[in-house]
């Protein structure tokens, strides 16, 4: 089918690809005129503007956009809305928050257009070789377009999970165990790695990925990571994060939900992109008020 | 090669029958009579005794516990001690503390008698037909065993960790991980639960194990619990522990590592075993005598 | 001076007494008459209406506001922006949100109407006695309401804290204080109760609070319900909660702090006011699905 | 009465000096023969020995130890066993592990030599002017003492808890929740200081401590350790842990009692003690592994 695809970074670009391999007509666009060329010369049909977009393709229209999240997507969605018609679909591909995604369908709906949340995993080899897609959108809306969903996921990797916003908020809770995951498998490597015993972390991983109740994507990362740096002697362990982890857990506090494994996660993160925080010195020194305990002078 | 088995319950019986397809000699016991005929109607040797398991073995004999950890698994060992001989071998396959079994392989050490401790992951299932082991002990001791343990593990699924304890150390780590990532999972899922959405939960761990980042085995466990009981309305949400979650905080505690991941997975466990809380009666009470806060009387 | 109270509740009858007590002239307004009329016999100046309120003062008028925060809040200052003229003054000394009280602030400003937001700590008896009140707002503002705000609070229980918001932030950031200090006394208390020693609860919070370091007002109610209640046989552990434990976490993950001891706190309320979770469910189906572990099932 | 006292550091000189205020006599050792030396200035009888303490008071002897917890409290209660008669009662007045202390009493029963552990709160001040203690021991054997403990206590500031071990379990439990309590108070300045308001902390905490909920002696000492550093430039944050906050946790573990509050203080310090984690690495790592996220290179 033809589509539309704005927004041709590492994901992007790698989806267009997919799209070109299942035959597929990809009518791309990017605001770096370089990555719409690349497509180009893969086989897709070149756009250097929304517009450009629009006007290459018929309606019904299916746009996919895989640009950041937040002012750039709204941005992107404010343009299409003006130039698309009734009956047009836009599918946000990237890790929008599910409350401005639905806002965003229902700001469109006034205009006719259709809207889809579409949560994409797997990363960049996933969106070339096959991702793992979670969508949201009415039922009719959506199914003029799963084949092309079929094509580019891996067996199973589609799942159509309900009505708009649903796609989003999935994606959003997928992030959160994520997080919560990492920093368990973390913690343990940490436990290790202070212990007495002399562990080869590499070959921790490849064992524990080999039948262990803890065998996962996740760990066969943490293999990866140990065979190019057997220490990780060559990086901080600074853990920024971008939203998704937030979002779940404001959703949990929303609904009066305890999350203490995701939420802490996501402070654990927080805390290790300080240095020194005031809370530490609040606490050094109050003890050095009570009990005269020494604290570590700024040096 | 000839090797003593004690203990044959769900875990120990399919080790059996694991050994006796790779061609080993396996002299069996149990305190259930029962479970040693039932190896040896699978071509073991049957042992109803701990003495015969060792008269039924020549010197130098390896002999695997498959017992519970703790009591039992002291009780066993402390009867072998009296009975072998120095170069014998026994291999603790139980859930032991990693401290116990130091303190185990020096006590053993006394009479010659080696001492390897073996964690064992994987379930029933790996047991059966190809376990994932992580041994600790002596690289001479372990060394005429390793063929052994190849063959009763899947591919990749044994590795000597490193000295004695370091494999039963390794086991409880991993539990430890198993730990926060069921409990990162869980959280995610109950804020699907209470989410306006209306997923099929079994659906969405079916997508999530295709391509996505969180994909793992206790992602298909839950597929697979999600497959018998779409909304787990059958049980109730009461997370039992073993050992191994605990010995990891108090670890981490020994270490003055934070793991808050690991330590609140098992708080909540702790929590869900109980109905109601003095913590929550003492809070409550608490803003009833500030603020003047209805309390929920005792019905 | 003259001041409108709008809201005659626990909090708002107390302060209107207070400032009574200390010869202001209160013209007291709330949606129950009963109230106004007690007011009224205390000494007060009766309002049945906001536009009484309104119309009984000359401007510039200074009205308080002693009502739920949310959406009553929001109500009363849109009447109450209709009628008031430039120069006139609110004072929110309700529980709002302080990014509300900033938006609102500048909504006044439109008309000239001036916004003071005022944080009251202390309970009932620190209404009626001497409040802790932690003010925003503009110095200019704030200048002429001083004598007034020093009559009602205690020695030291006034502070100006800084601009528009400033105050409602700070009692938000007390609060989550607050939700800190008591799941720390509380867990105390539960681990005392836990244990094999036979404690006198009353006891042990009485010589807690006489000279030693967690002596504090908290500790002295736990004192109080314990003297009441001695095992706090009669209530059950359901911790509720009301918005600033929430918005003080939120505020944390806004400014990417981590906050753990405040977020778990609110995180056990939550698990409190639930018998049973789906985390718990989800968790327990896994340990049967992977180690053949029993779950509890339904009764 | 006489009173033999062992170890005069900032706690022990002070309770000295209390002591020979309420006129007991006090004989005084020390490893360091000047701190013997300035008690004697003060009216004591000097010991520059345990030998010499002993020596110079009559059966039944009270001996008080006020030493390190652990290891130099275990030797001087070996030097006491042996030179001690039935009859002598040692009390224990050091942070030590109410599970030695109970193991203690048990091998002291043995030459019917009594224990008594004695749980000190309320800092160096408290120590000389009037201290809150907290006693475990035998109704009989603490029944003579009481005089004593009533005169250097502060009013309502001596309990006799229980059984032997009751008063350091006690004192450890206090130290918990003042774990708990601190990092509370100290998360909420820090999420003041990461804010867009520019509070005065000195004027926020006395404002607090004036009839605010959280008002307590630890927001006192907050207090006054801004009235010295207005904004902590001159200290880092890093909190160190005696042993009382880890037995709290590994106690509430024992216990299978959740205890999240006082755990993530207790862990949260471990952080701060911490530069760089591993856990922070692998996670980074991990991230750069899925996403291509950039990682924070070693400089």
């Amino acid at each position: 089918m033809d589509i539309g695809l704005i927004g041709l970074g590492k994901m992007g670009s790698n989806l267009a690809k997919n799209l070109l391999d299942h035959h597929h007509n990809v009518v791309a666009n990017d605001v770096n005129p370089d990555a719409v060329d690349e497509v180009k010369a893969a086989g897709g049909v070149p756009a250097y503007s929304v517009t450009e977009v629009v006007n290459q393709l018929e309606s019904p229209r299916a746009i996919w956009l895989m640009v950041p999240a937040g002012d750039v997507t709204k941005q992107v969605v404010t343009e299409l809305r003006d130039q698309l018609e009734a009956g047009d679909v836009i599918i946000d591909g990237g890790n929008s928050n599910y409350k401005e995604s639905l806002a965003r369908a229902e700001e469109l709906k006034e205009k006719g257009i259709h809207f889809i949340d579409a949560g994409t995993s797997g990363g960049v080899e996933g969106a070339r070789n096959g991702a793992c897609i979670m969508i949201g959108g009415d039922r009719e809306v959506v199914a003029p377009l799963e084949d092309m969903f079929f094509d580019i996921t891996i067996e199973n990797g589609y799942l159509h999970a309900g009505e708009v916003g649903s796609g989003h908020f999935l994606k959003m809770v997928h992030n959160g165990i994520e997080y919560g995951m990492m920093q368990a498998i973390a913690e343990g490597f940490e436990i290790l790695n202070k212990s007495d015993f002399n562990y080869d972390y590499e070959e921790v991983a490849r064992m524990w990925n080999s039948g262990s109740v803890i065998r996962s994507w996740l760990m066969e990362l943490v293999q990866s990571a140990f065979a190019k740096d057997d220490n990780l002697d060559q990086i901080r362990g600074v853990m920024n994060s971008s939203g998704e982890g937030k979002w779940t857990v404001e959703t949990a506090l929303d609904f009066e939900t305890p999350a203490p494994v995701i939420a802490l996660s996501l402070m654990m993160r927080f805390r290790s992109q300080e240095d020194d925080t005031f809370t530490g010195k609040v606490v050094a020194a109050l003890r050095n008020e009570f009990g005269g305990h020494d604290v570590v002078e700024k040096s």
